[in-house]
């Protein structure tokens, strides 16, 4: 190859004030593109610089004077107040007492107030509304029963826009609060199309208009008190879209109305970890339609503009998901995504889009999400960027994308002269996988794995939100070890599951706790799913399952799958029925103990299922042949180099094939993806020391010399 | 006091062969009753030697010829198959495959075919009985949903009586296995009358019949493979009262007929552990009437020979419930209690009969229940003993019994001189105590505590079998704590604690796991419970939750007491709910961590609770001010005397009162209990080292120097 990879696919945030550092890092990191960022603006040396640039808009946001003159433009949602004990007949509940008074305010408007309800929560009913009455911001319940508890579910304004709501808290800003907007105001609407429309007029020199992102943010919902200020926080929720106009359009649509309990839930509300109700689903498909045809209109009016539109899918991605059936209607030309992982990156890389761009991590902020320090004393953000690109490119060797970048405020970068050389470094890496899979696809292992969860595709690769947000899940573990893997990967749900879903797949993973969305909780009662996945194993077929794969209470096993895993998880029913006893025999592979788990009340339905790991008497990893095909079972799985080798071990094993096919190495720690149309070997040493490994490839094996953590390209 | 307390009370089992030897002990223990035990005979010579003659009898058993001449007359049990999966439309079960062949045979007679199910497990449905066909032991079930799982439902008749099986197995004995007959069969019962009849008439030297216990085994089902040899073992579950008869008479009752998944429930049984259904507790009264009518006739019999009939309370107790409704009915003299723990002691004591006794362990056995060795190479039997006096002393030192004893092979003793002489003290000890309560009760605290649970007062004490085969739940180790301390002690269930039962309760106590029997279960749906607990509470009571209390799912908490708690835990339903930050705040009382569980989903529902102990986030003891009264909430609850200890300054603190007025000491290894009508304090040292402690109580400060595990009587 003549190419040095030193040049393009790089988007630099630039910062006015700073304009010669700007342009010597866009030099030295090969960008092609400057933007700005939330807090920065460019100036015109930068925009005249010969750069293509990307124009940050939050749509919704930023229009403080028109929120203030249109008050009821203003976004909403429902809440539950904390439960009230009637001591006697009547019981009086201040609604948002407990709730953070900046970021709500109610919604007290008739046409509010018909959808509030208050609940007997004791009772677990709701209190006929002549039982109760509001007034000056209190409620007064009467005809209580006493002891009872007292909730009251109602609609409020959200005052200020989260996102901006956080980085005041966060990073003590002092500026004004932003308001945000709901584009179902008819009156909103037309103000965001007009705004967008002189926008564009007024930015000639913009190329990329980038949406940061839509129109209604996760759910994030403030607390009083700060030993809970965030009382709620799900990145795939849908709360912050209702309105008394988006029920009553649904209810016109639907044909039945939505009340405050499809969304209060019991005061738990409907977290992307738990499995919808037939209701959520219908309110999730009316939104995401809204959200597509309303999209739809700004990226024509952006086009019309000679300008294209990007998505940066974060923040107000609600409604928006790029694998939600109305995406590509939308009419984006690129997908931004910001990542930590690999699973981010397969996220953005197979979506229906033209371009794919990341933003890479750390943020050029003082202080990363978890609120350590990155670019302020104490900080090591080269240390950061390297730990994120080691996820990154094991995902990258086995799916492209189109472009990478960074975020932030670039003068903080100064003084910080290696984290500036490693993102060169990764830059030149970025590029030259980019060119290795332009020449051809990495060779894939015959081995199709479907994941089975509740969301199915629509959550491909992620569950809410970035790794550390959800890593009390195994889910999240197992798609990020999948990601780097060298097998076809599909996200599939229960209803594909039955109905013909399993016809191609090799291996079906089902990994979640009892009750969750990721397990499935009650679509396990379903017999014709059980009966399929039953015979696709009985048939030939692989299952693993983890932690508490189709776990379900009510059936004659605790797992509906047991039959098939050979292991069953005791909480309580088994009271008396002594479990198989068993010896823990050799693994036919590595086994890496560090990624399983604790789970005590895990036992053997069949004496014959083999027992790879054990700990205090109880199962932590089996296997189990069962008809033609057989099932595994981890009690857990935790992400690491090393699991997920186990991972790529334990596939093979139970698909009966060899790894050579797509490039394997003798050292767990090293990863190998393997390029057939340009013959070159992409050998990712894992660990932080040199390691010498052999690389079996359909051509024969090479023995390969690494550094700690050394990426090579090796022809052969 | 002039006694030295050498004589009476003591029940020594003699053996024939070592006449010598069984008088000189009967002399050393100062026994005044000789019994024979299972496997040994008393000679004429022991009988003659002057002491009252206790003669065991187990009735429905020893019977071998009258069982082959009616084979019909053997009792029964329900069994469920393993399942099968049908792989095509047809499926064929062996439905006692995997069972041991020497317990069980098929009835397939036609009235207990009529009895038998096929279920469809998958489906949760039972197979139409023109879709099954039974010959030859085998069940052809036709027009199957394949890949579905099917089991058959079915009787069986009981060949081997569990506890001969048991000592067989276990001791390798060799004689004839012993068969148990049904007093419900008409013929068995009027030959068991005759036999009984005889058996006094040919017994005359027999002061005391000693019934081993009544007719219904607990519920042992070994498995054919040595690697689940013991199935299923519930000591109070009544599987093995059934049989056609049983089910035809209580259809004739109650009106309605049971079937076959009463007794299966799914393959689980219904274990005591669990709650039971409302057909369980019909059919459970029905059998509990069925064993009193029964036993009072051959009370009866006894009593016309001039004998007395004492029970022994172990083995074959199913349905004889010492706290049962109809146990005074039967009109017994005496109960005997084997015994490990203190909470045996007071499930004896407090019984009403006549006589109360105490059987010690070690049983005189080469190996002890658990299978270590005892009177055999490697055992400590004076240890063991000891071991377990430390658990009843403290408990007769609350509630006094009229006698203590032995049991098993006399001649084991011999080479064990530390066993005998221990066996002496306790004998002292015990008469002592005795004589002390006989002069006036000892002092207790105004603290009056209930314990509830689903079974309540029917399971007072325990809850189905000894402390080491239940010691998984905390409630058996807080009855045991709750066995030796100063406070007024009972147990209700939860209809009693909604309809007025918490009336004349100071403290409450709910200790266990979702679901089972000691939480409660699906009882917290009931509003009324959790309202009449709510006012308890706050009109001033105390509540104090272990590990699960009040636990149901389908709330809006998952402890439906979460609010009178300040606690709940989460299995998954607050996904993205954060839980209240807290500091651990310095206890009032010395904190036993050792006694208290990880449990990693706690977490308070109001800031306000104190949390007292926290392990990795989560907290595992927390003080809720609540209204007047105040909850506490205790991770999980492992007894020893510290633990103990915790739960005395726990209940003094919730109460506000002080242990003074019951005796106390200062140190927490020592206990006390003050008989003020004797001006005697009972002092016992619970630790393994010599102690100096000071003892307040009502008259002053009293200080005490104990040897290792000493016990004193101070006169005051």
């Amino acid at each position: 190859m003549k190419e040095n990879f030193t040049q393009g696919g790089f988007t630099l945030p630039g910062e006015a004030g700073y304009e010669q550092l700007t342009l010597e890092l866009a030099k030295k990191w090969g960008a092609d593109v400057i933007r700005d960022s939330d807090g920065t603006k460019l100036s015109p040396e930068i925009v005249e610089a010969g750069y293509r640039i990307y124009s940050t808009i939050c749509i919704i946001r930023e229009h403080n004077a028109f929120a203030e003159a249109h008050p009821d433009a203003q976004q909403q949602t429902f809440l539950s107040s904390d439960a009230v004990i009637a001591e006697g007949p009547e019981a009086v509940i201040e609604p948002l007492k407990g709730y953070f008074d900046e970021q709500f305010q109610l919604n007290d408007s008739p046409e509010a107030l018909e959808y509030w309800q208050v609940w007997d929560r004791t009772a677990g009913e709701v209190v006929p509304r002549e039982n109760w009455s509001y007034a000056d911001g209190r409620i007064t319940v009467t005809g209580c029963t006493p002891w009872h508890r007292y909730t009251a579910s109602f609609l409020c304004w959200r005052i200020w826009e989260e996102i901006n709501m956080y980085n005041h808290t966060t990073n003590h800003w002092t500026s004004e609060h932003l308001r945000q907007l709901d584009p179902r105001h008819p009156l909103a609407w037309e103000y965001l199309q007009d705004w967008l429309e002189k926008w564009c007029v007024d930015n000639p020199q913009t190329n990329v208009v980038r949406l940061t992102s839509l129109f209604y943010n996760f759910v994030w919902i403030f607390g009083e008190d700060m030993r809970r200020r965030s009382r709620f926080v799900d990145w795939g929720s849908y709360d912050f879209t209702v309105s008394p106009a988006a029920l009553k359009a649904f209810e016109a649509e639907y044909g039945y109305a939505l009340t405050a309990e499809d969304f209060i839930n019991k005061g738990k509300l409907q977290a992307t970890h738990r499995p919808p109700t037939a209701h959520k689903r219908d309110y999730m498909d009316f939104i995401q339609r809204f959200v597509a045809e309303k999209a739809k209109v700004l990226v024509e009016i952006i086009h019309r503009h000679g300008k294209q539109a990007y998505v940066f899918y974060d923040d107000s991605w609600v409604g928006m998901e790029p694998y939600g059936k109305y995406f590509a209607s939308i009419g984006f030309d690129g997908l931004i995504k910001c990542i930590f992982s690999g699973f981010e990156c397969r996220l953005c890389a197979g979506a229906d889009v033209p371009v794919h761009e990341l933003r890479f991590h750390p943020y050029l902020f003082p202080v990363g999400l978890g609120g350590l320090p990155t670019f302020s004393e104490g900080g090591h953000p080269e240390r950061d960027a390297v730990a994120y690109w080691l996820h990154a490119r094991r995902a990258l060797a086995r799916q492209a994308v189109e472009r990478i970048g960074l975020g932030g405020y670039l003068h903080l970068t100064q003084g910080y002269p290696e984290f500036v050389d490693a993102i060169g470094e990764m830059g030149r890496q970025f590029r030259r996988l980019k060119a290795l899979h332009a020449e051809g696809a990495p060779a894939l292992l015959p081995i199709r794995v479907a994941v089975l969860h509740t969301w199915g595709s629509l959550r491909s690769w992620t569950l809410s939100g970035h790794f550390h947000e959800t890593d009390a899940n195994p889910l999240i573990h197992v798609n990020e070890a999948l990601s780097g893997l060298p097998v076809d990967v599909r996200f599939i749900d229960f209803q594909q599951a039955e109905s013909g879903g399993l016809k191609d797949v090799d291996v079906l993973i089902n990994a979640g706790f009892a009750g969750d969305a990721w397990s499935g909780g009650e679509v396990w009662n379903s017999a014709e799913l059980v009966a399929e996945i039953t015979r696709f194993v009985c048939e030939g077929g692989a299952l693993i399952g983890v932690a508490e794969p189709s776990a379900c209470p009510g059936g004659d096993s605790f797992l509906r799958l047991a039959h098939v895993l050979g292991v069953d998880i005791d909480h309580g029913e088994y009271a008396c029925h002594a479990p198989w006893s068993f010896e823990v025999q050799p693994a036919p592979f590595a086994v890496c103990d560090d990624a399983l788990a604790a789970m005590p009340g895990a036992r053997l339905t069949d004496p014959e299922t083999k027992v790879l790991v054990a700990e205090g008497g109880a199962p932590r990893m089996t296997l189990h042949a069962f008809g033609k095909g057989c099932a595994a079972w981890l009690s857990g799985f935790e992400y690491s180099p090393a699991a997920a080798r186990m991972l790529l071990e334990l596939l093979l094993h139970m698909t009966g094939r060899t790894g050579k096919d797509a490039g394997i190495s003798d050292d767990p720690m090293v990863e190998t993806a393997w390029f057939p149309a340009s013959k070159t070997l992409v050998v990712m040493n894992d660990a932080n020391a040199p390691v010498e490994a052999n690389i079996e490839w359909p051509g024969g094996t090479t023995r390969v010399a690494l550094g700690p953590e050394e990426l090579k390209f090796v022809q052969v």
